[in-house]
């Protein structure tokens, strides 16, 4: 069973709740922003379904809503900040712009951050970051949930990468985490009874197979491209611990919860080079040779973002559909 | 047949052919470095093995011997530059330097390069950079030659990303092309009468397929991960373009030879926050942790980067095994 709730009254309801659990006003507003907008994108494993486990870390203190961000050290174009276990998309929306900044004063910016939590949806901050016109690079570790290439074991993170591009025809975003799918979207095709489209890990007797059930029983998702996302997860690990001083994968492995992570936020600035009309410019030719494609019947070629677009707008007009279940467990956190 | 060639044998005979073909003394003698370090560390096919057809491309006037990388704008630390279509290797080198310079002065430096050519083994970049004490990462667009998801002609770059991290005991350094195998992997495998490890792409009835020479054929390779690989591929050439002001994958598409492509560098100095030791200290326990993922019998789990030290260190004792004729075409080029 499933409700129609809409935008405005996700976002009212999660802002009540927040403001119940001690966030401060101006940070329930953005935070509950942000959990709306992941939810009307059809990200609802990052958005509503994951709300509840969000809340339930501020209970236990694991995410510390009165937390404030501090820079711990910075050399021009590269800054080292502290999360300090605050909300991880507070922290992430704010590293965002604090990038841009640097950006906008060097051409581009990287932050480093350490100790703070799950971002829920990585787009979110590529989605923000085209909107304000920059290129944008953003990642962040995660605990062991995905084997190394060659071991059977997880013993290294999916490592959420984010490529954003600014489009005044639409940002062209990439979310991608580094096993073929997130746990969270193993999940909600479990949870629908669904095959995955294609393969994403192995099996009980070692086969790869496209059964999200079995997948989750031996825990050995399947890296993208193989050794090349494995190889990947491991550099983007050492990238953000070393850069951010944080907790690695391995330091992740040894907590309690799933909290604590580092992260990287890189902004680029192209109108020191050229004007927006010239990316769309140059954006549309490159799109448009990329759809120029044949396909098979039935086939449809999409750029990163296309579908989130498509998606976002159906939702803005009809409603967001929700499971019944989940929009009474949040209903409950404001009641209780 | 294969005749045994030292390091040292290849790059003076390299040297000897670029002076011939009106390359100067110190681009000569590095050009033939990167030629030699190639074939050493065992990537033939973007080191010996290509060394003839750079040289035509010489001949044929798409390569300048001549050519002087030039600055064309910049913005603290972004720097555009135009590489006149020179050597490769010779621009893809002296812009990592450039972005390294870039980093220690700011942090972090990125160089968008346009107008220049193939620059061969994208890890000989990762592995200077790593060298110099630098994180370090680089791509390129390339001509089309892989499918966007959803399409069967090639009308994306397989793009190759580069991602490299110092380390006093090995580097980690992530070479990948967006598909799940370079056309010059397929190449040396066919070569061999070799299937592939995984599936690498699609046969004529749309099948995926460990056949080298069916790929070859359909000319639809896997991107990594599916429509991941995909939708990055488009991401690292808008970066790529757009910074650069140089030709995209479109554009190449219409020129008559594989050259003129457009390439990005970015140097991340993380001496301004920690020491080599601290990064020594980090990066054991994160190779630790991935390196104590259970494994079944007969299998192995190496860091990216790994393997090549053991097989130059091999090379370097024991001379590099090339095939007969083409160390023939490459004498036969010293002779003309």
């Amino acid at each position: 069973m499933k409700v129609n709730i809409s935008y405005i009254e996700l976002k009212t309801t999660f802002k009540e709740i927040l403001l119940k659990y001690n966030f401060e006003e101006d940070d329930a507003e953005l935070c509950s922003e942000i959990f709306a907008e992941n939810t009307l994108c059809g990200v609802l494993s990052h958005g509503i379904n994951r709300f509840p486990l969000f809340i339930e870390l501020v209970q236990k203190g694991k995410i510390n809503p009165k937390a404030k961000l501090e820079k711990i050290i910075s050399f021009n174009s590269l800054e080292r900040w502290d999360g300090n276990y605050g909300a991880g998309p507070l922290n992430a929306w704010r590293m965002t712009d604090r990038a841009i900044e640097l950006a906008k004063k060097y051409g581009i910016g990287l932050i480093a951050l350490k100790n703070t939590n799950h971002w829920m949806r990585a787009a979110t901050y590529g989605w923000k970051a085209a909107n304000e016109g920059f290129l944008f690079m953003c990642w962040t570790n995660t605990i062991p949930n995905m084997p190394p290439w060659g071991g059977i074991e997880p013993k290294t993170g999916n490592n959420p990468i984010v490529f954003a591009f600014p489009r005044s025809n639409g940002n062209v975003v990439l979310d991608m985490a580094l096993s073929q799918y997130s746990y969270g979207k193993l999940a909600t095709l479990m949870y629908e009874r669904k095959k995955l489209p294609v393969v994403g890990g192995f099996d009980e007797k070692g086969n790869l197979t496209d059964d999200p059930e079995a997948i989750y029983k031996t825990q050995r998702a399947l890296p993208i491209g193989f050794w090349k996302g494995s190889g990947l997860s491991l550099l983007l690990d050492l990238f953000a611990t070393v850069l951010s001083g944080g907790n690695s994968t391995a330091d992740l492995s040894k907590l309690d919860d799933d909290y604590g992570m580092s992260q990287i936020f890189i902004a680029i600035n192209p109108v020191v080079f050229t004007s927006q009309k010239e990316i769309d410019l140059i954006a549309e030719k490159i799109i448009n040779f990329y759809n120029s494609s044949k396909r098979l019947e039935g086939e449809q070629i999409l750029y990163p973002g296309e579908r989130t677009l498509i998606i976002r707008n159906e939702n803005f007009k009809n409603g967001i559909l929700i499971e019944e279940k989940i929009w009474e467990t949040v209903i409950s956190l404001k009641n209780n």
